[in-house]
């Protein structure tokens, strides 16, 4: 691994305090370019730009994936990322979907724990503080041809990231719009789906909804996923949750609330969820709580769901009743060295990693 | 529109007998920023890199769509673009649909006259060479959000393209994998369906197929395209294409075909094709012809299908008996300036167009 150091660095004018998430980077990132079959020397550089031409395969055909992870500090200092295998195996799994070279390692692992390492100082501290992490693989040949690229990057970006309360929200269950095809790329943290759901994102928002519940698109009769989250419905005092498979991501945060829950005694069912089932539940009153799950705000409670034109409510439960907010909790205090970690999630990141490497 | 003539042009070193498709890149390209909720000035710069950043997240959410489409010189070294206000048309409803700002006719028409009038001596001459021309827009906001961005770059690059002859291919109707979800991005030439295509074809080819007819996600009993092509069936004298959808690309070498076969008052049906009925032709000797189309090679015939691990061979036509390489040469004619052009496809590229611009 190469580091060379910022001379420049930013931190001296970073303010915990007051700061953009999601455009404001850390000094450095990381670098590994692929070319002639294989992936050169991992590089902890200044964070900047570099050149690509617009010819670049990754904008022209989306072959472009990515990961999403965080890393904490705790009131000591000490610095941990949460269960980074799994973000690790599915780049993986993400970059074989779009046929691109997998990622290694030490590239992976060894890069993220240089960069927290390095720029330990930009890790804001406090309640639901972290820093947000992006590994991201992408085509970077130029060529004006859709086939596999024979050029990638790998790159490590970071921003520092708030507290992820946020407020209830009011989802649609989509009725038209769809970010899954059977036999496609739903599973895959693939960039395209993303930009693929943005306009139907919008719709719902100028109807009054913050995210859209996604519902198989053959039928329409089945949950997904809501948003960029896992989702999790509770009728009476079972948990159900769609189970994972090639139309769904299979998330980090979704696999650790099953087992905190379990952890509880609280009955889970991972099975599929009929948008039927769901509104009639809703309807008898059995249904008592809706939520997403995801890295960037752990949970995400919904508060009023919009079926068939129909803005359905959704009851308010204390902190207490409430098995999101309780297992939220249940995993943040892990992530945040706040509570035992029985289940080995997670690793500190040591200090000065690079020297001892 | 700015124009910043290469002080360093390539074009002495291009040898048109001579050359790979696709990354050899003509002396300029176009580039438009957006920013602040609205296009800058267009401009002809020297092709190259520019600086982006890891974080941009056209790569990280594949908000990127592109258009291809190519120019042709006459015997007489006149220029021509082949209808280009359809693909004017189709990256605005890629834009909308990817959430990103619609370009004027300024920056699209405009820039790709100015681009193909400044490199007219990179477009090859003779039987079936071309310039193709790509234009694209991505988002270059650096920001790790999910969200739809406020920066952009609309482009255009171009490579000389060579004879569009191909080989019949096999092809292999897909049983499994699936490029389009309903109410998802298939009709949108968005960058992340050629990318979740690579996997697939990869697969395909393994068998010993060179593209997949690609299928309905839901059933896999419909024919939606093939490659990256629209198709075509032919059974008894009638042609067979599928009507565009949400699903389906609307081609405009397809749309070009059906405009062809009519006038040679060829029996055109579109309407669905079931992969059933597609094979019980094939078995009773009532299909004819199965081809692909599109701007890249006009035409690709295919010879032999695969279906439930069976390849099932098809007739070889002569030219004069193929639809497929008749109505090719129909439109070839038209593009190339070999034949009138009653539908008033061919644009004529002026000389100096910046000059009087
Ligand atoms: C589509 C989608 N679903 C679910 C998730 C949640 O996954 P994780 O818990 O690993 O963050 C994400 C990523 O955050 C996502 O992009
Ligand atoms: C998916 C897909 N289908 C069909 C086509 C054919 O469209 P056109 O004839 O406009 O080139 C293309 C582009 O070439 C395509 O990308």
């Amino acid at each position: 691994m190469i580091i060379q150091k910022s001379t420049n660095p930013r931190i001296s004018s970073f303010d915990p305090n007051n700061f953009a998430f999601g455009n404001t980077f850390i000094d450095h990132m990381v670098i590994c370019e692929y070319e002639n079959g294989k992936w050169g020397e991992v590089k902890v550089v200044p964070y900047g730009p570099l050149p690509f031409s617009p010819a670049m395969m990754g904008v022209n055909y989306g072959q472009a994936c990515f990961e999403g992870m965080k890393a904490y500090k705790d009131k000591d200092g000490q610095v941990f990322l949460f269960r980074p295998e799994k973000n690790f195996a599915r780049i993986n799994k993400s970059a074989e979907r779009l046929a691109m070279p997998a990622v290694t390692e030490e590239m992976f692992i060894g890069g993220l724990k240089a960069l927290v390492d390095l720029d330990r100082a930009w890790i804001p501290e406090g309640e639901g503080m972290s820093l947000y992490i992006r590994p991201l693989i992408f085509a970077t040949e130029e060529a004006l041809k859709a086939r596999i690229a024979n050029k990638y990057l790998f790159a490590i970006v970071a921003t520092p990231a708030k507290s992820y309360y946020t407020a209830p929200v009011s989802v649609k269950i989509s009725d038209y719009y769809s970010r899954s095809a059977n036999g496609g790329v739903g599973f895959a943290k693939a960039a395209g789906n993303y930009a693929a759901s943005f306009y139907p994102t919008q719709l719902a928002n100028e109807e009054g909804y913050e995210q859209i519940i996604w519902t198989d698109d053959s039928t329409h009769e089945y949950f997904e996923e809501s948003g960029t989250m896992n989702v999790f419905v509770r009728i009476n005092d079972t948990i159900y949750t769609p189970p994972t498979s090639e139309k769904i991501l299979d998330g980090v945060t979704r696999d650790s609330f099953l087992q905190l829950a379990k952890r509880r005694g609280i009955e889970v069912k991972v099975e599929p969820i009929a948008v039927k089932t769901f509104i009639d539940a809703q309807r008898n009153g059995t249904l008592k709580e809706v939520w997403g799950v995801g890295t960037a705000v752990v949970t995400s409670v919904f508060q009023s769901v919009g079926y068939n034109g129909e803005k359905l409510e959704l009851p308010r439960l204390s902190n207490e009743e409430s098995f999101a907010l309780t297992l939220q909790k249940d995993l943040v205090d892990i992530q945040t060295n706040q509570a035992e970690d029985p289940f080995g999630w997670r690793v500190l990141v040591e200090k000065n990693v690079m020297e001892t490497v």
